[in-house]
């Protein structure tokens, strides 16, 4: 009997296409689901019954947090990494830790094909594809969803004749946690001019008091919160949960999808958030000019790249050396403020400051230069656009 | 008699030049205060009364607010540019227009030297140096403040010998208020580790109730606000008048100096911000992939020459023929939610919104492609990294 | 009955492609010939002739060449644009122009069909296609070479039995002229470690006596050779038929083709490098540091969007504007050396020479700035690193 | 009795210095002249012969080839380093290594001073001052050629009004030589117009029979010459041994001075070139497109600041980390044809050939994807301009 793994996710898709593999391909059906850090034990529970019930021939969680975190969001943080300069790439970080478990999955049980279930008009389906073709290029890809144009309706009823029943009600909005961000979509989202309620976010407001927290960090690493010692996802985890009470970290991103059209997501990502600006205001202090404006280059290609589903791109692997070689000196403690639906970052206090050298400061008497270095240094750097303008006079 | 044309501001350091300046070096001073929008008719009134008490041989106010905003402005606007991704460069743009409009007058009046009076441990120093050393490269340039650390209280009393009295009482924080964008420094920002006080920022918070305003992009620039039509400098007043009711808009800038120092800055520039934002958020939905990732790039590199004094550099009116062109199609409607200390954009509603084409919903079923093109498209951009794979198991 | 406009250039593929889509598909073939300066009246006459035994409905040759240098070529010149540091990207833009003229041939006669007879392996089908798509997205695109794999003894056989006799003769070498470039591919190309021999290329060396040449540019434009006026083509030519006789402007490229595999063509390019490497000297003389870094990154990207297809995307118009306003002062005469196999260029004499202003020279004595202005200069331009340093003894 | 260390050449200008720090500045003069590989044993011999002749308390030869070559050089061919695409910037590189050699041995011995004997119009003062401020910020940099603008005739005299007799013929061109380059200045290099005549450069053409030499790289390092393994200097020097005959690697640059000036200066740089066009070309064929793209921008930016003596900076290990990375599949053979005046590279043969799978050869057919995958593929990938078409007919 053919083997084939699926990733599933205990939703509706995922549960037809299980029913579907083995009831009308014929296939020995393998289900996986990956957990990144986004499910608690319930919900694992949950999907694990559901599985039972579709009768899969084997179902497993995969457990790669830890390997998410090392691997890839860790070099999100490094990079301070924003898709156009608002999205974590949360979700895109996710798929491709996702997919690579499921890969090598389909490769260890030597499956004959590999299966999941994302539409035809999103980005899951190209970083699934293509991590399944770089790891296992030889094993089918079954997309059931992408190919069938089906009906949630028909899905259910498709389960019910084969003797599955289940709450599938859909939720107003699609919402899809993970340890990087959670993203919300559906209604507002599928148009361009008005933001997501306030009950479309999975956390609501009710903190209304300001705090501040102070984040520690050693080599770009967030590993201390208010003084306290924390395993990195550790930390996440617990500034995640004091920030979400204030409905921080919430926005909606505009972006061009792999596949060429433009999309639109709600997300909320509020630990996320905090910590890379509060990375980023201890980099600006810690690292200098050519540092800051190298790395915030390569960053941006790296996010492309980890968007666009080629994170096995061995360009990734080296532009990763340059990030981790960046965060040397990237130690230091950053406090930010805390308030209902925003977040300001407040200060830094690191050893390796650089503005805090006894050097001479902004706008200051000093003792590193004189008067007459600054103009002798202003004359020079000015030099080309004197020649220029003493050719051309516009 | 020699004639020197001075970067007259009204205040303590550039009164002390003025004096010194005739009395001392015997040039005939031509005091210039150019207004870049920064200033209300009363202060410069006041400051002509300063200039006149100090008896220069010729004041004048030259308005060059528009300019500004045609010829700077406008492109930060157009490249988004946020130094350091914090920080308009209110004061760095600033600087450039007024070293301009002096360099020119010096021109004009045939002056021998012109003076300014910075110090010798800021940025402005080295734009003003450099400005006039491309515009007037034969003119001396004289810098009391720099060459000689003087004391406030020299200064003072030096004047006061000189029979000019005037209050000089040094303010708690230095308020550099500009069009786009007002600078905050004292205090605080001498050191890393804490946040300006809500008494350092020029207006508290006074509006609790959040808003909602639209603002109307054509081309690229911000012409209309809730529906009515403005010049674009008269739209951004009006909408830091609103802003600034919140306290939005308000941060620390930590960068690099032009002379290799870090210096950190607070600043609140509700106006811009917001604007930045919005015209952000309308060519996410208007330009195309490759438009954005370009156009950033080159932003950033326009931010960092205005901020190190290259403006003259004509590499910097290729990059604005790249930005006007880029702006053909950003066009529409921005919404924007004020309430106290932030804002958040809404939605946009633009004729040339590409999400909004009937092409094709992400993650929805569509028209414009077929589940097998998918397939084929992410096999084929998997490709070089499939081939890898298949030399390099790591 | 069914329209279809197929590009055609009298190779045996595209001629089993009319023959097929009349006969077997039922269609009214529309052949067009688009001329983008590669063609000799005597080949268009003969690809004429065979289009008519074809008994094609329609045949027409559209001249684009004026076009095709106006709008393509002279950005490729301006950007120095060499792919991959080595190919000038002739097919590449030559297919663009092509495609486009094509596409609108079809809109204008109404067709239901475009036709082209590229193979699936290559980096044309992609070109065309992606052009087809956007300005006549509507249309059937038919590919009879890409979608059924047929034997060069197969598609003779079938041009026989429907009556087409024909020298369809395979040469050694598939060698595609253009005017920007002609590609040599076949043999040593389909493996890594043989350069192509000497009866590969269309012309042969037989000149042995150096000459040098002096090309006069004009904002960018080669527009005098030797002193003579010419149009830009004329020049191109001109220069070509001089440089060919000594076998100038050969070698492979190795790159990266948009499908993700890599491919290897030989090609010879006289007349193109030796105009870009004149054109970058001039500008090396001409403009500045700043304008000269950020043209060779833009330029970079420009000439990687024309290689894959992205021709038509808004963000070329824009990098076009740059282009344009950066080649204001490139003027000047450029002298070069032919010799065989080989070219130097050897100097520049122009208006524009930001060398030749009496400003000071490097290494020599100057006026523009004294000894204490160079020490003020190295001082506070080192500011960041004597920081750095000082904090980290590494 | 005060200590300086001085940089010393042998040549009149560092002479005079000699003299003059101790007779008129009175310091005890520690000469040390820095080997990377340029100076022959014989040259070594003469220059230690004139140092004692000039009286210097302490002379020493440092030899930091093999740190040049480990720290820079390697790095620079990793990143195919040509500034301007022209110049493998040789004498750049090679004055930061001695900067940092002398600046450290004065760090040793304690001295008061450190001095050079560069002139106010070049870039290699910059690049002494920085370092030095980087590594010993403390001690006063002497620069009496810099400082007084003093003939070769007063040099001449003054020495011999020391005692100090010397054959200090000026040559007709200012040859330095180096293990990665050897410039050549003078004369045609002062204007812009004409190339360097054939006597200028020290090695003239005596060979006229091309031959081909194969050059083995592991992990991006030239290991092997024709087969046989060398350490990495030993085989610059024996291809430039080879090369030089040929008349190989010569070419003026013309580039911007860290000052702002433009400078000319010719140079030969036989393997120099060879080896980059070669370890370029292995690049293409073991690289990713990514990696190629992002090093090429990286390696960009490492060379202009390389050039501007920012070699201390941080980001400049950050950098070396992605380039070493980025090397790991660089091992193959490249042949390379050499005649004179000109080489050619010829093909590569790596195990690592992304060209050589069995996956799919460009323009053939293959069987890694289908006619129906490529058609998916070129219509999503051109989705994009495809919408914006829709909305924009221009």
């Amino acid at each position: 009997m053919k083997k084939v793994v699926l990733a599933y996710s205990g939703g509706l898709d995922t549960s037809y296409c299980a029913k579907h593999l083995s009831a009308d391909l014929g296939y020995e059906v393998h289900g996986v689901t990956v957990n990144t850090g986004s499910f608690t034990n319930d919900e694992l529970t949950e999907i694990a019954r559901k599985a039972k019930i579709l009768g899969v021939a084997d179902y497993r969680v995969i457990d790669e947090t830890q390997k998410y975190y090392e691997k890839g969001v860790k070099y999100l943080l490094f990079g301070n990494v924003l898709k156009n300069n608002t999205y974590p790439l949360s979700v895109s970080a996710e798929r491709v830790f996702q997919a690579i478990a499921i890969a090598e999955r389909a490769k260890k049980i030597d499956a004959d094909a590999i299966a999941h279930g994302s539409t035809g008009a999103g980005n899951d389906q190209i970083r699934f594809d293509m991590i399944f073709h770089a790891i296992c290029p030889d094993k089918e890809i079954i997309t059931p969803i992408r190919d069938n144009t089906l009906t949630r309706e028909f899905e259910i009823s498709y389960l019910q004749s084969h003797g599955v029943e289940g709450d599938w009600g859909k939720a107003a909005y699609s919402i899809n946690q993970g340890l990087w961000g959670t993203s919300v979509g559906g209604k507002e989202t599928l148009t361009s001019d008005q933001f997501l309620p306030e009950e479309a976010f999975p956390f609501q407001v009710n903190e209304q008091e300001p705090i501040s927290v102070k984040i520690g960090f050693e080599k770009g690493e967030a590993l201390q919160l208010n003084g306290k010692s924390y395993r990195a996802i550790g930390l996440i985890d617990e500034l995640n949960e004091i920030a979400s009470q204030y409905g921080i970290g919430r926005d909606i991103h505009v972006g061009d999808t792999i596949i060429g059209i433009k999309g639109r997501v709600g997300f909320v990502a509020a630990a996320t958030l905090i910590m890379i600006k509060a990375h980023h205001l201890l980099e600006k202090h810690t690292l200098t000019k050519q540092q800051l404006q190298i790395k915030d280059q390569l960053a941006y290609t790296y996010g492309n790249l980890v968007h666009e589903g080629q994170f096995l791109d061995p360009a990734m692997r080296d532009i990763e050396q340059f990030l981790e070689s960046s965060q040397k000196h990237v130690t230091g403690e950053v406090e930010v403020l805390l308030a209902p639906y925003r977040f300001q970052v407040l200060g830094v206090n690191s050893p390796n400051d650089l503005m805090q050298t006894g050097f001479g400061s902004y706008g200051e008497v000093n003792e590193g230069w004189t008067a007459q270095d600054a103009r002798g240094f202003a004359k020079i750097f000015g030099n080309q656009t004197r020649i220029y303008k003493s050719l051309h006079d516009e």
